[in-house]
């Protein structure tokens, strides 16, 4: 999908572990590097560095600055994703499949703060990195598209797709939203700011504003309704 | 407050009228071509031309391009929260007050695809654009909160600072998601996606599931509970 992921199916398969475990360790110099500095003020010198290896290394294995931004984006996108999809299970009622996804995104960004700030926030505007988040924000809108849908077909009730496209778009929109909120604030607790996110997403406003919260099934027998 | 904002006042007063007019050309014009070519596929040539003004005009009345871009972009987003605060009537129930403030401002998105897409995206990664609309965003989030917070206290409830920010924050995130959905679909209706924003917002996806919905009073005596 991305230029990363094709560049690494080439490898000859008799150097593939080491390629990869030396790609690893020049992505996590790379995110290092870029989360001080950003992309414009990192340099392929710091990188190479931060890596120990040579600047002509770290070229030939991940190419120019702009792909090597990529490569880092695309691989904390992709443990993003496998944070939450591990999280996920797929008999479970929506509000707590909901939940979990919500407890492993925020738990994910919490422990990523650095990469957060600097990857994602830079990512959104800029080209071509806009074009990878928009492909893992579309991913991510399906999945929870899929879980809407899910649930209405458990209760043999069925919504226009609009309609859940664009209740998936408000959820990761808010999501993101409170993401940032809390990559801003090293005391804030994920968690918490996961039951925050629920209860706005669950319940709505509206009930929010009458004292109506919503707990984790943990926490109590069931959600209240 | 902007750049922008301090250049105008300090103009001579005589000259004030004139030089406003002129400006708002410019910045028409500024944001047409930032439109057709993204900030950085943008030249001053092409603004001065598509103003009707020479560009040595163009630097000395707005700046460099990157101060034209921040212009533009205060200027929209001035616009944007003029059309809001427009639409507020802080007598109303919280839900009306919700739902006028969405409903103008996804019909200010729909007027603008062009300039929302271009200018918001854009600017929402690079310094010192973001910059700017992280203040546009804080102003956003704190209307909202100060809406929430109105409303609680109608009911003489009240709610940790926190809390209320968190909501404000997940309903900005959600709105401007739902935005750029909008804005990549010229044939998607603003007031149908403020109708959707608003269900989602107000009911929360566990009363969608339920098949619960939300309908602006003027279509249904109050709000179904």
């Amino acid at each position: 999908m991305s230029r990363y992921a094709r560049k690494v199916s080439t490898t000859p398969a008799f150097k593939r572990l080491p390629r990869a475990v030396r790609e690893q360790q020049m992505l996590d110099a790379a995110v290092r590097v870029f989360s001080r500095r950003g992309y414009h003020g990192a340099s392929m010198d710091e990188i190479a560095e931060e890596a120990g290896i040579s600047k002509p290394m770290v070229y030939a294995y991940l190419g120019t600055k702009e792909e090597l931004f990529v490569a880092c984006l695309h691989r904390e996108g992709t443990r993003m994703m496998e944070a939450i999809a591990g999280a996920a299970a797929p008999d479970l009622p929506a509000d707590e499949r909901l939940w979990r996804g919500l407890r492993a995104f925020f738990g994910f960004v919490g422990a990523h703060r650095d990469g957060w700030a600097v990857l994602y926030r830079q990512a959104r505007g800029e080209q071509p990195f806009a074009g990878e988040l928009a492909v893992m924000r579309a991913r991510l809108v399906e999945v929870v598209a899929g879980m809407l849908d899910h649930a209405l077909r458990a209760e043999r009730r069925e919504v226009a797709e609009t309609e859940l496209e664009v209740v998936a778009y408000a959820l990761v929109g808010a999501t993101e939203s409170l993401a940032d909120w809390l990559a801003d604030r090293p005391e804030a607790d994920p968690e918490k700011t996961a039951t925050r996110m629920m209860n706005a997403a669950w319940l709505g406003a509206g009930q929010l504003l009458r004292g109506v919260t919503w707990r984790p099934p943990s926490e109590q027998g069931r959600a209240p309704s």
